[in-house]
């Protein structure tokens, strides 16, 4: 698996995985009815650098990388991951966040944060741990789940 | 005390505030050599309302309050509050908050959110938890004080 920057011309194949994400509501904080333009300016935003995992000519998964704050918190990158949903549980996301955290490394960050991991994506929060991720915090009722109701939000944090 | 929207000619007094926070560093995550004019745009940007709380004719302290997230984490609100260091001590800081409080409750919001206070910034800590919020997570060396170094940053949650 490749894992590439995200050029312009890739905005298809990224839609085609974010778009099915957004519209399910069940992991982002994103809304649900956010136009295709509108989710890949989000994605692709010029605050961020926004990468591709491809595999045969194929993309399978994209996560974008950003400075979490400005000024004195400029040293803790934040990362979002999205993964084909035909593609899961072949290590889509383990791979792009390795990536990630040795990308983020290379930029000189000092520590990655997920301001909010819902809290019954519980694949996801395994995930992050075995990859050396701590619950930072919890936030309580912080995110409607379309099915679950409210559920509690985690921060998650490692330095790297 | 009056709390009321910010309006466009509050600008200069508004950024003779913010002004010394940001140049400070010490308490907000900002790029401390952010123009004037950048840090109005973010402190009275469109996707938050903007209050200065004025006395006498005199502008004493400001905050905006947004939406923490999107989507179904958007009935999180989120604040941040700067105060004129000349009016340090006379309750300026927690009127703005019980105003923000209130102000959150009618917009629907359930519950508020504080991203990132640094953790050195004790007497703001203090003044959070007596208004009810709980130190909800802990980021570690998250943030650069420019006197005190890598210190860690708080988030902190109460429901409303």
């Amino acid at each position: 698996m490749l894992i590439r920057p995200a050029r312009k011309d890739d905005a298809a194949a990224i839609w085609s995985i974010i778009g099915p994400v957004v519209r399910a509501g069940e992991t982002y904080a994103l809304p649900r009815g956010m136009s295709e333009q509108d989710a890949l300016a989000y994605w692709m935003a010029a605050d961020r650098e926004t990468f591709v995992a491809e595999d045969e000519g194929r993309i399978h998964g994209t996560y974008y990388l950003r400075a979490n704050q400005f000024g004195g918190g400029d040293h803790v990158a934040n990362c979002g991951y999205m993964t084909d949903a035909a593609a899961a549980g072949r290590g889509v996301a383990r791979a792009m966040c390795g990536h990630s955290l040795a990308h983020a490394r290379s930029r000189g960050f000092k520590a990655m944060q997920f301001n909010f991991v819902v809290s019954t994506n519980e694949r996801a929060v395994r995930l992050w741990q075995s990859l050396g991720f701590e619950i930072a915090g919890r936030l309580l009722k912080a995110f409607r789940h379309p099915v679950k109701g409210e559920v509690d939000a985690l921060v998650m944090f490692r330095a790297i």
